[in-house]
C-alpha cells in the first residue's frame, strides 16, 4: 500500500485536525492571479475572469478502488485527473482544487502523506492550486472528495448539447486501456492471494496498468483545439466508456448517430490483451470506462483542421433524432447503442 | 430514522448513479442569474461578478452524526448550513452548491430523499442554487460532501486576520445550544436503548435540540452588517467553540484579546440545562461548538453603529500580542485561552 518502505507509522490522530492540514498543504504555493486567498480561512476567495467551471468528484475505497493494487499516489494523482477531465470537457482550463478526505485510523500519517504526495504532482504538472479542503475520520476506509474550479470564455464553452447532424464525432487517444489494465491488476491479485510469494507478472501489460492507474485529463486537446481554431459543438469525457456518453451526447443534443466500429482507436496492447483475455475489444471500448479521453462532436467544415492529427480520431458522424444511435460494426450490420457503462452504484 | 413512516423501499441500485441523480434533483429550479448551467453536463458554469468565495465540508455517519437521532431532513439541512455559514464568516453572499453522497445500501431510497428533502429545504430558504455533484455507493454509512460558491465585492471581503488591537470582539446569538443539544440527544439514546419502551423527554429541551439538528447559518448578519454600515476588520464562523474560533483569529491578526466571561451571551436554556447536566457554561460556550454563530471583530469607532442590537453581544477587546489571549472571569481573574473545541480526527 506504502510506496514509502520505511517502517515509521505516525498515528494521524497526534496531529490533530488542523495539523493535518497544515502539514499535508504546507508545501502548497500558489501560482495563478485569480488565487486570491487559498488554505487557511473559512473559505477561499477566487477572482475568475471569465465564467466558472465547477465540477466535483467521490472517490470511495472499495468501490472506485482497491488499496490492495492501487499506490496511495496514484490514487491521489488519479484522484484529481478525474476531477480536471470534466473542466476540460467544459473546453475550459482548471485552475484550482479543494480536496476532502475521510480516512479511518488504519491509516498511519505516512499513507495520507503519499496520497498527497501524488496529488501535489498532479496540481503541479496541470498548474492547479490546492485552496482548500476538509479532512476527518471515517469509520471505515478511505474516501476522496474533490471539487475542481475552472475557466472559459463565455464564447468558448461546450456543453454536451450542441451537436447536430452531419458533424463528426471525434475522440481523443485511444479507448478500452484503463478497463484492461483492472483486469490485469484484478488477475494478479488473485495469483497474490493463493500465491503470497507469486511475483507479479505486469511488463507486459506496462501501457494498460498506465491507463489505469495513472490516467492523463487531456488538457493538451483543449490546448491543441485552441490553436487549430476548433471549437467542439458538444464535449464530453470517457469515464464511463464511449456508448454510455455518446448516448450522452445524443440525448442532450436531441440527434442520433451513426459510430464505426472499425474506427475506434485502439492500441496495440489492446487488441492482443483482449485476444489473451478471450474478450471483444469493441466491447471493451465501448462499455470498458475510465479512459478520461475526450469526446467531441465538430462541424464537417473543421474536418481538414484535424484530419491526420495523430491524438484525434473521426469514428463516427451525427444523423437525426428519429435516426437512433447506432454502432455500424466491420460487417457493416448496424447495432443500437447501449449504455453499458460502469455504474458506480450498482 | 425515516420522518416518512410509511414503508415503501425501494433498492437504490434499482435506479442505477444517473437515475438516481435526476429524481433527486429534477425539482431544481435555478434561481440566480450568475447560475449558467446547473446539473446536467460534465460540470457547472457560472458567471460571477465579484470574488468567488469556495468552501467545502465533508460530514461523515458515525463521525458527525448519529442517525439513532438525527433524522435525515435535518441532516440534510444542516449539511448545507455548515458550509453557507464558512460563506458568510467571509462576509459574502452564498449562491450555488455541490452535494455529493456516498451512501451504503442499507438506505433505501425513501431515505436518501428525506436527506434531499432538508437539503432542498435549505436551498429554498437561503437562496441557493444546487448545481452538481455526484451520487455514488458506500461500503457502510452515509457520507455528505458539500461545496458552497459565493461571492463578495473586492472591498467587503473579511478574512481573520485583519483584528487591530483595541478592536472590539462581537459574536452573534447566544452559544453552547448546540453542545448542549447533543447532550440531551445522547442522553435521550441511552434511555432508549436501556427501556425501548421510553418516551423521549425533549419538551423542555426544545430550543437545544433544535440549535443541535438544525442549526441556521448567519445570512442575515451580513445583512444586517452591511445595512449598519460595518466591516469587521476580521471575522470567523463557530463551528469548533468560540475559544478555538477566538485563537484562530488572535493567531492569523497577530494580535492578543481580553474575553469576558460575564458577556458570553447564553440562553436561559443553556444556563438551567448546565446545571441540570453539572457543566460549567462558561467551557460549554467556550469549547462546545456547532452553534454557527459569527465571531467578528470591529473598530472601536463602528461600536455606536452596533450598540444596543440584540443579534450582537461584544464579549471582549483585541489587544498586543504580546498580552497574549486571555479569558477574565467573573472574578476578575485572567485564565490563559486554550483551543480545547471539538476534534473531528479525536
Amino acid at each position: 500500500m506504502l510506496e514509502n518502505k520505511n517502517n515509521t507509522k505516525t498515528d494521524l490522530a497526534s496531529l490533530g485536525e488542523f495539523g493535518l492540514i497544515e502539514h499535508l498543504t504546507n508545501t502548497v504555493k500558489l501560482q495563478h492571479k485569480s488565487t486570491i486567498k487559498g488554505i487557511g480561512d473559512d473559505a477561499a476567495v477566487l477572482k475568475l475572469k471569465h465564467q466558472t467551471i465547477v465540477t466535483t468528484d467521490l472517490l470511495v475505497e472499495g468501490v472506485h478502488f482497491d488499496l490492495g493494487y492501487v499506490p496511495l499516489k496514484h490514487l491521489g494523482y488519479k484522484a484529481v485527473m478525474v476531477n480536471l477531465s470534466d473542466v476540460y470537457a467544459m473546453n475550459g482550463m482548471a485552475k484550482q482544487i479543494t480536496v476532502s478526505i475521510a480516512v479511518s485510523n488504519r491509516f498511519p500519517l505516512e499513507a495520507i502523506e503519499e496520497l498527497y504526495v501524488g496529488i501535489h504532482l498532479a496540481c503541479k504538472a496541470y498548474n492547479i492550486d490546492l485552496i482548500g479542503g476538509d479532512t476527518t475520520s471515517s469509520t471505515t476506509g478511505l474516501l476522496i472528495s474533490i471539487t475542481a474550479i475552472g475557466e472559459v470564455k463565455k464564447e468558448d464553452v461546450v456543453y454536451r448539447n450542441g451537436a447536430k447532424p452531419s458533424d463528426l464525432l471525434v475522440v481523443t487517444g485511444d479507448l478500452g486501456g484503463a478497463y484492461l489494465g483492472l483486469q490485469v491488476l484484478e488477475r494478479e491479485k488473485q495469483v497474490f492471494k493463493a500465491n503470497p510469494n507469486a511475483q507479479p507478472e505486469l511488463d507486459k501489460y506496462t501501457y494498460l496498468v498506465e491507463r489505469q492507474l495513472k490516467p492523463e485529463a487531456r488538457k493538451d486537446i483543449i490546448i491543441l483545439l485552441k490553436a487549430l481554431e476548433v471549437k467542439p459543438t458538444a464535449m464530453i469525457d470517457i469515464s464511463d466508456g464511449l456508448s454510455s456518453e455518446i448516448l450522452h451526447i445524443c440525448k442532450q443534443s436531441k440527434v442520433g448517430c451513426d459510430l464505426y466500429e472499425a474506427k475506434i482507436p485502439l492500441s496495440q496492447e489492446v487488441i492482443s490483451t483482449c485476444e489473451e483475455f478471450n474478450m471483444n475489444s469493441t466491447t471493451v471500448a465501448l462499455s470498458g470506462g475510465e479512459d478520461y479521453e475526450l469526446l467531441f462532436t465538430i462541424a464537417q467544415s473543421d474536418y481538414d483542421k484535424i484530419k491526420g492529427n495523430p491524438n484525434l480520431t473521426v469514428i463516427g458522424h451525427i444523423t437525426a433524432k428519429k435516426d437512433g444511435a447506432y454502432l455500424v460494426t466491420r460487417a457493416n450490420q448496424k447495432i443500437e447503442l447501449t449504455a453499458q457503462g460502469w455504474n458506480g452504484l450498482s
